[in-house]
């Protein structure tokens, strides 16, 4: 791929995670114009061949995935400027980036950018994490991004919302007149993906089996039923007394225990938010599939049709440049 | 060990769980004349030696484990009968044994040993399981054995009883009129180890650290702030968040989230139970420092000191093994 596209680029933008690294080529309207997956997340970086002037350096990993991600783009357009959000921005990253303390509006976050200057070499810009103090402390960092995107492509009316980010740490976000106000972390899909592979649970289930949407539906359920008040922790061994019991097929408990999980998160996500008042209009932000895992737990559950946000990261990031002036802002 | 001790041997009598097996050699008292831990739980058997007779056999491992076990006091006593418990009866055991559903009265349970007839050699008796049927269905091996041993110490007077079985799987059971009438199980202990050792909150754990007194205490209080509302899929993300805001060392976050687990169970456990009624009085069996855990989680939420019930294992084998007509009848 080379820069001859029909508008000029006028950023790099990287998505920067524990798992995987994204890269995207944005104009100067903030169109995507190439978007470059990488299994190089901060977690799992490419090392570097022996002999290779960087392997001593210790970001040697960074640098090799930087290159791969984004080294062509540089070197026809050296000046272009890049920002980073994510993983890449904590204390096992490439550099650790600021925590922004909540209640907090999003053009506070451009003015905090972390920046890793490399001798001659583009500067990147870490968009800073969020920090919710108190006894029970919460960090994000990645979502907020995420976060000013969707408020990016939203009037500003001043309307409270609910964000969901459904993922291996889900994330719920309450939106207080443009400001993050509050959020809650829950580990839904690490859980259940250490439950599957690493517990008793796994035995009796067929891991490789297709989705199973009654399953599924199932395992929603069970946060609602009489005995799931007895907790997660209790209605989890459901998931093998069923196959036991010769009433829930392995190749269904997979989906079963999903739903399980997500119903328990979902329901006390809505309950919470419940308790503070009136349910705020909700918008979910994720991988497709999963985002429908969480549109059909919020019927169950009795809210309204969520609103889906997709491309919400490339939009953040874009956003959040030119309110740190790394591209022109918007002149419309 | 040879047999000739005091009184003569009754009763051989085999806990046989998933990842240990313990001997019991009793006398015609029921008293404990030997105590013989292997390490041969049902999912980490012994292999055969090649060439050795047995190894072509499909139940190998456990006759290798048998004999290891208790294999020369039946070769002095042939006539000594065998009773086990656990996982050894279930369908991944020597041999699948029943399940009782409940409600059902101990003195049912002797009435439907499971035979393992072996050729000439001494028969073995295994224990039933219990299953409680319904919308989420509930199974368990050995505890029923525990839970005979604890009734079979008590007088027979009719009072409600609550017995916590903490360990991998805690089991909390409801008995009332001297009948198992519900129980519930929490995966507490596998779910422990599972995040501990296989999602992120183990990165920033010291997980040989020694006991953390107040790290556990603190992490016991955490279903009853109002942030613990938010529910367990939510608040364990709190063992690394306080790490990351310099709140908790890694030195404490392991008993820190074993604290948080605990205190959800008991929280949850009591309030179901006081739901239904008068909170009865409560009994605790199983390993000392996991029930010590157990108590300070039960003193915080608000239930009266519970009896402690050691050997309750071995007193529920003799106790069965008696009442299935093994070994006499008590005569006093």
């Amino acid at each position: 791929m080379t820069l001859n596209t029909a508008t000029p680029a006028a950023l790099i933008a990287l998505d920067w995670g524990t798992s995987s690294l994204r890269a995207y080529l944005l104009d100067q309207t903030g169109r995507t114009l190439c978007v470059r997956p990488l299994p190089w997340g901060i977690m799992r970086l490419p090392e570097a061949r022996p002999g290779e002037k960087s392997s001593a350096h210790p970001h040697a990993g960074f640098e090799i995935a930087f290159n791969e991600a984004c080294g062509d783009w540089l070197r026809e357009k050296p000046a272009l400027p890049v920002i980073a959000c994510g993983m890449v921005g904590s204390a096992q990253g490439w550099r650790e980036a600021a925590y922004l303390d909540v209640p907090v509006g999003l053009s506070g976050v451009a003015q905090l950018m972390t920046k890793i200057e490399r001798a001659g070499q583009a500067t990147i810009h870490i968009v800073p994490g969020l920090i919710q103090r108190g006894e029970l402390p919460n960090v994000m960092r990645g979502e907020e991004t995420q976060i000013a995107g969707i408020l990016a492509m939203r009037p500003s009316d001043g309307a409270d919302l609910l964000i969901g980010l459904p993922g291996t740490h889900s994330k719920w976000v309450h939106v207080h007149d443009g400001q993050v106000n509050h959020f809650d972390t829950y580990m839904t899909g690490e859980v259940y993906a250490a439950l599957r592979d690493h517990t008793i649970l796994g035995r009796t289930m067929n891991s490789d089996a297709p989705a199973d949407a009654q399953g599924f539906a199932r395992g929603l359920a069970v946060a609602s039923l009489p005995e799931g008040r007895a907790g997660l922790l209790s209605t989890l061994f459901s998931t093998r007394a069923l196959g036991l019991t010769g009433q829930l097929d392995g190749n269904a408990q997979p989906d079963y225990l999903s739903g399980l999980l997500i119903g328990y998160e979902v329901a006390s996500v809505l309950a919470l938010h419940r308790a503070r008042g009136a349910l705020p209009h909700i918008v979910l932000c994720g991988q497709d599939a999963l985002c429908q895992r969480y549109v059909q737990a919020l019927r169950l559950y009795g809210a309204d049709k969520p609103e889906l946000a997709p491309h919400a990261t490339e939009l953040g990031l874009w956003h959040l440049a030119q309110a740190a002036g790394l591209v022109p802002a918007a002149t419309t």
